[in-house]
């Protein structure tokens, strides 16, 4: 992703965040992470986010979604000593379509098919102040409504380098191109 | 505490939590925990709540406290398998007082002392956006400014119930006098 772009995406969320009500600090609105997965197709398949703690137990994040931007498809996966990240989302603003494993086609979505590959289609369609929890290891991808997405997430620690994804061409930690 | 009394408090935090622009459902509207910690005094000593999840791993919560309404002092324990709860708390709206051991003397704090047992004095000031994260077993209370706060508390598993408070008259599972 060209640093230009990144620049853009973090501006245009915290424009989000300004509309949700969500109160950042001017060190927070510098710092907002802006991720491609590699891809170098953001406004499809992107997630822009602030984390606000992340220690060994407990991380907070507030992650901006623009309209039918996708976070791609992925899992938590634990080790020998700790089982993978347990996430609940809570829409905060605009509406997100969640997709688990379940009953559903993707045929039958009210989101868009994403350029990425995903393989779960039942549907959770979440409106301001409702929310989802995944334990580990559910498969998962969401995207924004029409209007995009504030969502919540309370978890256990993020170690976001060892998510799994579906689709093998993403790259999770960002890549930045000086342009 | 009465239920009248309870019922008020609870529309009060649904007015604060309106004005900060956080979105609850009606259902949760309507189930608004108001604590007044068993002292009768919920305008000084007290805290209103709602809590969005709370598993084994993760609790998040979203606190309102009137102007100078005190949560009061008290710390997490843990037991033979698991340390205390350990919590971050995210100044939403208004002005939160947070008080922890280290300096400080109660002849300097910006709050007011509250009708309830307190010991520690180190003041954090947290504006909209600032944030504290509290390990286990630290003892902490803490107080709405003048104009009230909403608070996020980002956490490990919430057991209210093993929570040890400085104050002996204090029991926190509140009890409902019907009037």
């Amino acid at each position: 992703m060209k640093r230009s772009e990144m620049k853009k995406c973090a501006q245009r969320a915290v424009e989000m965040f300004e509309k949700a009500h969500i109160f950042l600090t001017d060190e927070e609105k510098a710092n907002i992470e802006v991720a491609d997965f590699g891809l170098g197709r953001v406004e499809n398949v992107g997630l822009e986010l602030i984390t606000y703690v992340n220690t060994m137990r407990v991380c907070a994040k507030e992650m901006v979604l623009f309209p039918y931007q996708t976070c791609p498809e992925h899992w938590h996966v634990g080790d020998e000593n700790t089982p993978g990240k347990e996430e609940t989302f809570r829409c905060r603003f605009g509406e997100v379509f969640l997709y688990v494993d379940g009953e559903g086609s993707k045929e039958n979505i009210k989101g868009r098919l994403p350029q990425t590959d995903v393989t779960v289609f039942k549907e959770i369609h979440l409106l301001p102040g409702q929310q989802y929890t995944l334990m580990p290891g559910t498969k998962h991808w969401f995207q924004g409504g029409p209007g995009g997405a504030v969502v919540s997430e309370f978890s256990t620690r993020s170690t976001d380098e060892t998510d799994v994804f579906t689709d093998k061409e993403i790259v999770r930690i960002p890549v930045i191109e000086e342009d």
